[in-house]
């Protein structure tokens, strides 16, 4: 196992369109992704891009507003009604492998890899078992590197 | 103002050694920095590097333990004694021209500007101002683009 790339921050927002416009507004943000809706993780998304060293992508934000009363989302905003930073994704070469070294070490993985906002395999990992923080693996899109 | 590189996400600690074993055994963080005190800010920091696109920097993800009982991260860990994602930090050209617009914005300025662990200018706005996030702005080390 060796540390990927951050691919993104999550981070949950009570709603998506006055979070897009503080985000152009007060941060002066210019690129921010169509917002869509991801089902399978009770949320509505979308990214902030943000600039990387030498005209690479940076490290995402990815917004995340609650899509009904049962979202992961939810409970968050009960306690952080502004919204707040929801958890942290890196990137692996391989999901499979990944899982399978969290499962060794006897990290506790929250539900079966599924398909990510990115298109492909990702899961999370237990806060508790990663010191404090909710942390999401995603494997590396095809064509980055 | 445009949104500049997420130059590092804050994570709050209760130990910086058991920090770093965990971002260098669980997570396989390969380089990271020596800790330094940083007693401005009441904390004492490193800053694990991760990879960015094409052999660039990534964001870094700088752990923060408190140096003291009143340092500003001892009130977070009391609530999340695990620890867990704590500000995060956004560079911009020039710092005065970046305080004076969020400034006009009426955006809280936590304190003058100070030095930062990077040695370049810095300062915090309101998590209530900011949606919630505590959110740092350095201006951006020359030398890097």
């Amino acid at each position: 196992m060796q540390l990927g790339r951050l691919n993104h921050v999550g981070i949950a927002v009570p709603d998506l369109a006055s979070a897009i416009a503080h985000y152009q507004e007060v941060l002066g943000a210019t690129d921010i992704t169509e917002p869509f809706d991801l089902p399978e993780q009770g949320v509505k998304v979308c990214f902030v891009n943000t600039p990387g060293h030498d005209g690479t992508e940076g490290t995402q934000l990815e917004l995340l507003a609650p899509l009904s009363e049962d979202s992961p989302v939810t409970g968050f905003l009960a306690k952080n009604p502004l919204g707040g930073q929801h958890h942290v994704c890196f990137e692996v070469p391989d999901i499979g492998e990944a899982r399978a070294e969290f499962e060794r070490q006897g990290k506790r993985i929250l539900g079966p890899t599924r398909i990510g906002a990115h298109g492909t395999p990702i899961f999370f990992i237990h806060p508790k078992d990663m010191m404090g923080q909710l942390t999401e693996i995603m494997e590396t899109p095809k064509g980055n590197h």
